[in-house]
């Protein structure tokens, strides 16, 4: 049984921090590193490779700053490169670098591809086999215990095997304690990363055999996962695929389909459940939107759109889901759109109206109007309270609070105050009383945001506990450039819920005004009883 | 010679129009589906399944429109489902809605899993397998080619293989000339279906065999491509792998695997160049970015940042480049950032500055201010052309063609004119002349970008050859809210030369300018020989 559970036991070893600041639009802070170490920790990775502090001086402040971290299960790991040629390990300033960042464990990685030893590295095949067993041997005299990244395996195993596996070895005797073969280039398909895992395996037993691929062929995670059933116990990917040209294989979703389709241990077993708030925490760090189609974390991951499949997950829920979305943290979804069937617009409206049925005459009316808002260029996915008010106009539940007589924005260069560069103008009515104010605000959009409050709080005062949390862009038809139509999506709280509204319009002022208008009636509207708010809580 | 190609030819079938739509985000009118028909067709996939006639009017429409088309390789299908349970299929509505569409080909789906049938369906084994039957049998006594897609046929046989395979020769009896096993929920890994789908071929041979799979595990592409290497012969997908929940597979990342790793014939020998531009086009009809990390398409798909592999692809590109991007339209390109090696920025700097060599002290400098401005939330990937001015300044090449004396702008709802919603006017000065000019726009943004420019005209007459064609807002740190950095590129262009250029600031107004003013200001350096212009040419 021990046995058993041991030889199902996958490490997993997060590059996010490494090979996905590699990637193409991401730059990490240490401080984003800090965070995201301690993101990763909390999800239970066993290895977090944190950087190369022989080649990145921002990289070694980390290594010095991580010092006081205190990690539950994840070990920190420094990553370097086997010696430069004809010289020693022990004289080597890359070598020196990843024992200085203090690290129990080190990752190098050295060359296993003929080509490259050659025409890269300009030395011979048997000074390259030396410059491993050096690095590895010295390291490991030093009490480090190291992971040995066989850069380019699988290309170097296609173009001449005895070599390839001559370098594996060589790492393996010196006293490496996983043998990690990288499929660098990311033109290796399942069944060949299989074949030569085994291979693999063969040659370095009882050493530990890891996959470390990329996704260049959209192949990655199947990668990963193939070279373990081939007997792999170690995976290298970057928790959301970050990293060079199309990215790393994505950790995330290896671990998901190795613990909850493969049977294997990767994680806690209470740590899937936050695969989606790990992926998102991690997302928002490195300032990049996580894709809605993300397996197992994106927002569509469980959305079901057609209406048959809207009906048929309804009736059983496996029909038309791989696992359960609670399983990782998701929830499934029903698409509000011109395809989606009654079933999905009534379980929608179930939601805000409790005392609609599902025959109301109603579900026809509202259909009509997504569709023609669609056209119009709004969207509901994400904005299903500016849809609530919607229905609620067609209902005939509606109530308007106030009434927005005018509004004007000012900006100009140069300003006064730099920070306050532009006026808003608000003037509002409530039955026969108007108010008149202005704000400033940093941009035309901050500035009416407070302006409309500051307005709206004289007759309303509980709408000073409201906050905007969130506020996106969209240009919907760039081809039409500065006269485009854009779309506006602000989320607000109260600190209690979290709701999210939408505008469209060409005019980006326009389009933020409708949303912030929203906002307050969706407010107001459940305060009332008018909506019924069954809406996530917000992370305090 | 001729046995061996036509074994190894495969059959794509794309499934944009019909499983596409059920994408989050995605709707598309009959034209765009016209438009979608004829770049498939071009690029050469071997049927193109467009919709639904039986549970969609709009598809029944373009299905009357299609008839128009001249296509010059693929078919039409035309998709529906078995005919009900417990009637015929000559009295079926969906069935004759299939006769009705008029194409040569149809697809039709039916039930593999046992579950399915009971549960959601609600009638018996036996039912289901005459359903297959009547259906299959009376469309091809109709003169069509029938496509059977064997919907959960993984899980249906890992639930009762016997049963499954049952279903599948149902329909092989009964006439059709594709059986299409496909993994609707997602959950199958690629050593599973290659398994699966021998056992398939053993049960229906010479009957041709093929895969749909969906990307819920992330590994859509790699089932698709083990499927093959297990014998299936057809491969549904879709192009840029919309779909409903996370998606299909990629068709085109599988054309390209197939035909460029796997040596399969899928596409004529020319078409694979198009692969970018055809994946852009679909991306833009459906008004989706594509993602810059899409295998083969993605503008990072062939990016290097990582200063070592810069380097590396520089001495020898296979040491890091799976394929030639120019086989599937793609180029390499070399990242400015803060990990780039000065062999990137050396390249970068060549192209606007070819007299500055390799070992120029300006390239420190230029690291540092590139390193600064990414600090600020500039970036420059997308947006070289302002970085090539931001290297004028330190090369000390740089001329201030005119001065911005102060901008403004006004909104205002309601305005009189809502098609002309905001106002701007900006003053400059030219030597000693200055001219001041007021302009209306749709946004604050469009009348900023009239006012400069009919200022700058005065001056310089050649601007008015100047048209935007893009124009993109992200928010950096939509924490902050309305308060938060946004991030503004432009492109223009002259008719000939396309450049892109960018500002950042927590004012979008002020941000847009920035881009606007490096816009104008790239086009009088280039004019003036200041800058060299080597960019694509713009599409006509």
């Amino acid at each position: 049984m021990e046995e058993n559970k041991r030889k199902n036991t996958i490490e997993l070893f997060d590059s996010t921090l490494r090979d996905g600041a590699q990637s193409e639009g991401i730059t990490f802070s240490v401080q984003d590193k800090l965070a995201i170490t301690e993101a990763l920790d909390r999800f239970g990775v066993t290895y977090i490779e944190a950087g190369n502090p022989g080649s990145n001086p921002k990289d070694a402040e980390f290594f010095e700053r991580a010092k006081g971290l205190k990690l539950r299960r994840a070990a920190l790991v420094a990553f370097g490169s086997t010696r430069r040629k004809n010289s020693t390990a022990a004289e080597d300033a890359n070598v020196r670098s990843l024992l200085d960042a203090g690290t129990e464990v080190v990752a190098i990685f050295g060359k296993s591809w003929d080509l490259h030893v050659t025409e890269i590295l300009h030395t011979t095949l048997d000074e390259n086999l030396a410059m491993i067993r050096d690095t590895v041997g010295y390291l490991v005299s030093r009490g480090k215990r190291v992971i040995y990244d066989a850069e380019h395996f699988f290309d170097g195993y296609n173009a001449n095997p005895d070599y390839a596996l001559a370098t594996v070895r060589a790492a393996a005797e010196s006293g490496a304690e996983t043998i990690v073969l990288c499929d660098t280039n990311g033109g290796t398909c399942p069944l060949r990363a299989a074949e030569t895992v085994k291979r693999a395996i063969e040659a370095v037993a009882p050493v530990r055999i890891g996959i470390h691929p990329h996704d260049d062929t959209g192949m990655a995670v199947a990668v990963a996962v193939t070279a373990v059933q081939a007997g792999a116990r170690h995976v290298q990917g970057t928790f959301i695929g970050y990293g060079e040209r199309c990215g790393n294989a994505n950790l995330g979703t290896i671990a998901a389909n190795l613990q909850l389709h493969g049977g294997y241990d990767c994680v806690p077993e209470s740590s899937l459940k936050n695969l989606v708030a790990t992926a998102k925490e991690i997302a928002e760090i490195s300032n990049i939107k996580l894709s809605s189609f993300m397996p197992y974390v994106g927002a569509s991951a469980f959305t079901h759109k057609a209406g048959m499949h809207a009906d048929g997950v309804l009736k059983n829920s496996r029909s038309f889901e791989h696992v359960d979305p609670a399983a990782v943290g998701n929830a499934r979804k029903f698409v509000m759109s011109e395809v989606a069937g009654r079933t999905a617009i009534a379980e929608k409206l179930k939601r805000y109206f409790p005392e609609i049925g599902k025959d109301d005459p109603a579900l026809g009316k509202i259909a009509a109007r997504i569709k023609e808002l669609e056209h119009e260029g709004y969207t509901f996915e994400s904005a299903e309270d500016s849809l609530a008010l919607e229905m609620s106009r067609i209902l005939g539940t509606y109530r308007q609070y106030f009434e927005v007589v005018s509004y004007e924005t000012l900006t100009g260069n140069p300003s006064l105050d730099p920070k306050l560069s532009a006026k808003a103008i608000v003037k509002v009515r409530v039955e026969d009383k108007t108010q008149l104010l202005v704000a400033e605000g940093d941009g035309p959009v901050h500035a009416l945001d407070l302006a409309l409050r500051k307005c709206l709080e004289v007759f309303f005062p509980a709408l000073s506990s409201i906050n905007l949390i969130d506020f996106k862009v969209r240009v919907l038809d760039s081809r039409d450039t500065t006269g485009s139509k854009v779309r506006v999506l602000i989320s607000s709280t109260d600190g209690y819920d979290v709701w999210t509204t939408v505008g469209v319009s060409t005019d980006l002022i326009e389009a933020s005004f409708k949303a912030l208008t929203d906002s307050v009636e969706v407010y107001l509207m459940t305060a009332d009883g008018r909506l019924h708010a069954n809406r996530k809580k917000q992370k305090q």
